[in-house]
């Protein structure tokens, strides 16, 4: 099965299950046990695995279910089993974590290795007349008003197959190499997010921080202390950039997959290691 | 002085300082004696007093400041004091209150009497794959699929100058006569509210829970189980609605004031008792 998932990432300790700690993916497991009367968890596979404090709209995860279980989910009105699943799910989960669709998953489907991209957004309110206490949970309160083509031009220059070492927490046996496929930022008129800075981040895949430490070079820039040219230097130089933004301004909106019979061919693709492209 | 303030209501008991209760007027007033560093608190007068749990983007406040006390906020870069109230304020309020703008009043300005209107906004969630965990504060959402159409009828039908004592919390010595303006039902395309249902609902004044009751009514219009009609019947025959929506759905849009001359006549208009009109 697939899932597509919200949640309000402030009051959990990240997705990963922890002993302990209330994450998104112990909860879920924990609600989807009860739903399904089942006293095994159910074993999740992810998209992105959420930072603590990273909120998400268009999170997407996969589960085996056995068809017992599912021909179980009846209905007094006739409803099929995924419908009944995403209205048992909306009783148990709390407010903080939505299931908002559930499908059989086409064959072949991985949600982890079968996407194409994640895309992120990191939202900054620089105006103080913005400040909207509703919205405080997902967007960054920041003093200094910040120069949106300087920001606009730095992103640029950081779009493409790279080793984003200097933007990554290292890990020992991890590659750090990925294709950033866009990287804008823009301030909309009109529209949920009027006024406010937003980094719209895609890429293949995002190393850990990834996302936020991008930001933050930005911001340096934004801010003047840094010229437009200089994330780009740092990410040629590989030495580590120090800024990491707060979490609680990025946003998981989408994840990207190819059409149903490109899937398992996808998956098999990225399974296989990426290597530091030759220079 | 004139100050423009928005708030997340959830953690407030309602507008009005109370004895051990957290509310938008007490931690208003202390951030600003705070800042005014005066040993008296500062007396506010609000536009709209709101009840606990309701929120607010556009409320407006004025209050009485000795000019030596604003004088004495001198800032390094040259910002003049109304600038540097809004910088220190926003230094010592909680993150779910914003003074967004301070400014000195035009004479004659009163934030309660000289208003025109209020526009409140009901949200409402009818589609649970459009539930959005970090906009849960601010909108209901509700299990069933409501009918747009037989709710903005059954809202039009309330609009104009009526006896509102069907939808107001009873007070002895005050009249429940209002007039109202607007009352509109939309499902927006785009924008900050989109896919979900939400009230427009404007008047001069509003009684206690007025629009929580109006919002009550058309939600068993659109649920079917009143008929569009039944609101302005219930409003003729002023019998008590029973229904109140609950407050964190509704969130005070804007205060309407009239041009700077026309503010003194206003406020004087406004004192004059509301009377019921000859039928």
């Amino acid at each position: 099965m697939r899932l597509d998932l919200a949640y309000d990432g402030t009051g959990f300790s990240g997705w990963a299950r922890q002993p302990g700690l209330r994450t998104v993916q112990g909860v879920l497991e924990d609600g989807l046990a009860t739903v399904l009367r089942s006293s095994d968890l159910p074993h999740l596979v992810v998209a992105g695995r959420t930072d603590a404090g990273v909120h998400a709209r268009g999170q997407v995860v996969h589960l085996d279910v056995e068809t017992d279980r599912l021909g179980a989910l009846r209905a007094r009105d006739g409803a099929d089993a995924t419908t009944v699943l995403v209205r048992r799910l909306a009783g148990v989960l709390p407010g903080d974590l939505v299931v908002r669709a559930a499908r059989l998953a086409p064959a072949g489907f991985d949600a982890r290795f079968s996407a194409l991209s994640r895309r992120y957004a990191y939202r900054v309110c620089d105006t103080s007349t913005r400040r909207d206490p509703l919205a405080r949970a997902f967007v960054l309160w920041h003093r200094q008003r910040l120069d949106l083509g300087a920001m606009a031009e730095a992103a640029r220059t950081l779009v493409g197959l790279h080793d984003f070492a200097a933007y990554c927490r290292a890990r020992p046996d991890a590659t750090t190499v990925r294709t950033l496929l866009r990287f804008d930022w823009r301030r909309p008129e009109g529209g949920p997010d009027e006024g406010l800075l937003v980094a719209d981040v895609e890429a293949d895949a995002f190393c850990h921080s990834m996302v936020r430490s991008l930001v933050g070079a930005c911001l340096a820039v934004g801010e003047g202390r840094r010229d437009p040219s200089w994330p780009a230097e740092v990410l040629a130089e590989r030495r580590r950039a120090s800024t990491v933004v707060p979490a609680h301004g990025l946003t998981l909106e989408q994840v990207v997959y190819p059409p149903d019979d490109e899937l398992a061919v996808r998956a098999e693709t990225t399974r296989a290691r990426r290597v530091v492209p030759p220079a």
